[in-house]
């Protein structure tokens, strides 16, 4: 079943969208998870046009030795939710704007998960998306000296930036 | 694996919640259906919960003589989305109104599903329970005359019924 | 009055819609409604301006053959209440995303309606216009082997899909 | 028909409820318009339940004597404006707090009528039932000095009320 | 002071607007009256920057023989409620669709009014604004044989309109 | 024209309100103004049912030593922008959480002012009324060091605060 | 520290903003502040990014003679409260429109700070931008003859405008 | 400055409350977390009220050991963010219900963080408070072995649950 996604030896994330429109949205993830050099696989997959190759993906995925799943989707936003249904590992979502209610949908799709299966919710489209790449190199931060102190070099350069006005 | 959840014999409806605490909305289907003399089964199966158990359900469903199910959820509701993920069967959605937001979220989780796995949404709360038991309804009239006889019966009681306000 | 309307000879589906600035959403049911082989008509009838042409067609529906209605509107989007109101077949509705509040106005006038005459709503805009078309074939899959044999062969093709990001 | 609903000899405001359970709040028009001495008559039917029995209604008021109508409805609140299309007398329409959404639902279906057929709308619940008796007056008071000697008495007596705080 | 604002000698509908960014959207009003040979006037008056103008407007609305008032306002639209206060008129109101939130902000600022005062709100943008006119109409016509001739012409019209989509 | 509302001697706040109904949650204002020895005088004007008491209200604020307002209003709140029409001293407003909507319909019609007239606005309810007391000191702080040092000290102590959950 | 941000000699007012993206709107807050001769200074200072910054700007404040602070920030907008936390000068926050959901996001975090420490806010994007302004200027105006004048004057050739529609 | 808040030996989650009177739904995180066996300390700490001592927390919070902060607050919920702001640890935030808007303006203002800071957003009240210590637990389960087992042990037992009807 391997074939129905690509993978990334020694990926530590995840990356799932449910439509290949997320993309130019996503690509900040992974361009964020580059930058932190966090190894990463993106895939296309969606939970209500193909279950079982999400279920596929998520059955294989800790042991694969990913440690954390960004999922994004849009309007009705099942993804990171039947993601986090379907593995214990850290599911992180992304809503994505979609194509109307400005993401509201997504938002509301994702974050207001029942008792018992949680998503981990980030701002609506691009500033979301990066966010979740920051927040996979937090999680990952707790263990590993390297990507602590690339993330903490990535924060002291954005509080250093002066931003001028003329 | 039947022994997860209840059959009944001749059953054309099934009834999913995503909760218990969703029973007493949708105990309002049940009668109503039980009124129309339409055979259903009730189950509480979380989508995010019991996912593998869903997904059991849905697979024997076509089989077993539903034709339609109705899925009850809250929050974020991946009930139906799910469901109509795992079956090609008529699935109908009941935003159940939750634990905050009055069921918007409920609502967008259910309504707002992408191109190509449709989910019928029906009104937030116990309307939209008993509006699902008529559709159901309105589903199998098409090709049973005992059924279409009493609906059209209950639709005229209901048009003729006078309300006086004294 | 059937000159008011347009026929189509063997039409299992009747489409209507409240504006004819609708037609280029709801194209895309009548498209999806093809690729699957489903005689289908369209009609610009306005709830508001045309009560008394709905009326006729709905009148009528059943005994020329239509087993399902879908109806667009927009704003205070009452056809597919009005319809429900005048027909037992089933009625699916699609909000249209008019032109302010991005369709949430059309939502709510659509799927929050009263207890006794059921309206299945799905999702705002063109993502709608499709699954409703899917989702009259579901109904129709029921007792039509040729309908249901397609729809099965749409969604396995959709499930197949991958999408590469490259 | 006329037996099918309530009518009063001289009336000049008809009343309509979707609902019998609008009456509490509806009480509040129908107390203003007997404050200021306007004949009017009260009414529950149905846009969606009893259609015809509402277009028997509407097609006789303009005869009767009838120079506005104020629906009020909850939920998908179609009342106004299906009265409004089989009429061309004014509706005003109170947008009652239904079963959940706060009114929002009942508000939206009503105000954002698109263009063609009007209705006037006003406050959710009782702020906007007793507003559309006092409009409905201003609406007679055009015409008739009765009506607007005792509306310019209240509005007189209103503006010179002083609220003590103590 | 009646140099401040333009008057139309035997105007029987003003329709006010709180900026002359609302002009694009009200010029249908104005349409929509002359096309029902209905006498108006149209002024531009701030509610919020031009207090004492509006007061002045208001104070001599009935005596120069105005029959309704219609205002136009976005953002927090007090315009309707102020000239409300300051006239028994039947002011009939138009939410702008403003500079954000899609004129939300202007619908509920001016239905939601308290009990006391009314304001009869139409439809967020150019819907509304045509609808104002034509409600306009429905009030006058209740005691212009004219203007009932016209409306009804004009919605016998609209109720013949067949919409071809080819 | 005096007595159609009380004065306080000294006073540098004026509290308004457009209902009697206002004043539980306005209390709290009078309260902290109290705790901070600031002089202030209460009154219930509503801008729609007794716009020419509030304009006369206004008219005399700074003369008679007023140096901020602070408006109460709910639904359709008009309080504070009238006001802010009538007079240049700084006006804050308190969106009350009316009966529906839960307030939004209030905070939209203060804080969405159009250009040229501010309405300072604080939260729903009662932490804005708290709050508008709060900022009412800290603008007569710019210049009133008795005042500076009492807020000051109700700052330092409600951070000194620390709050046990044994 | 003081290189971190720009002081500008005698500045009464100091804009903040949350990006540099805000400044095309905030832009608009410093002409009028120019307009009306107030002395002020504005920088980008993020409440997230560089938190330390602006404990620094705020401890300084009023000690280098600032009277108010405008702060100006989109999504999450934080940077009000924040700074409120760190001073007892008034200050104004402008919610920016931000990438999603139109600036309602914004406003509700600047608008619904719990009891204790008040932000005022005004209305989302340019027209909040410009009435903060107006706002700053109607503080100082308390105890600035100057400023007192200028406002004035603005205020009176504001409300003369007359606004014709050809 | 130890003493302004407590701290539990070996605790690898913090969980801050903006108000007490979040407590009685934090509680259900403090006993989730004591459910999986991980230790934790629980804190009120105002972001508003007391930045000071929040600043001290977060700069001891990853040396005393902690791996996660929890953050919980309503309203304008900056707590999380602030937090965030202060900290490179993993930032989980709770939205409580507040005193209006049902908590949707907590929710908008801790998961609408702008680009650089992220904060990972759980649903509106105990759903969330729950959530986010199973989320705690995910995080840690990724390098500890017990917590992975007993989380497993959770969620194996949580599947299992039938609920029946009767």
């Amino acid at each position: 079943m391997s074939s129905e996604y690509k993978t990334v030896e020694g990926a530590l994330v995840g990356v799932l969208m449910g439509s290949a429109s997320d993309w130019p949205t996503m690509k900040k993830t992974s361009e964020m998870l580059a930058d932190l050099d966090i190894a990463h696989e993106c895939n296309v997959i969606s939970a209500h046009r193909a279950p079982r190759r999400l279920e596929a993906y998520c059955a294989g995925a800790e042991e694969r030795g990913l440690r954390v799943l960004i999922c994004a989707a849009g309007g009705a936003a099942h993804l990171g939710g039947v993601a986090a249904a379907l593995t214990h590992l850290p599911v992180l979502a992304c809503p994505m704007q979609g194509w109307s209610l400005d993401g509201l949908d997504s938002l509301l799709s994702m974050v207001q998960m029942p008792k018992g299966i949680p998503v981990a919710t980030f701002a609506i489209g691009s500033a979301g998306a990066v966010n979740a790449a920051l927040f996979a190199a937090a999680i990952l931060a707790g263990t590993d000296e390297g990507v602590r102190d690339r993330l903490l070099e990535f924060r002291r350069k954005q509080s250093e930036a002066v931003h001028s006005l003329d």
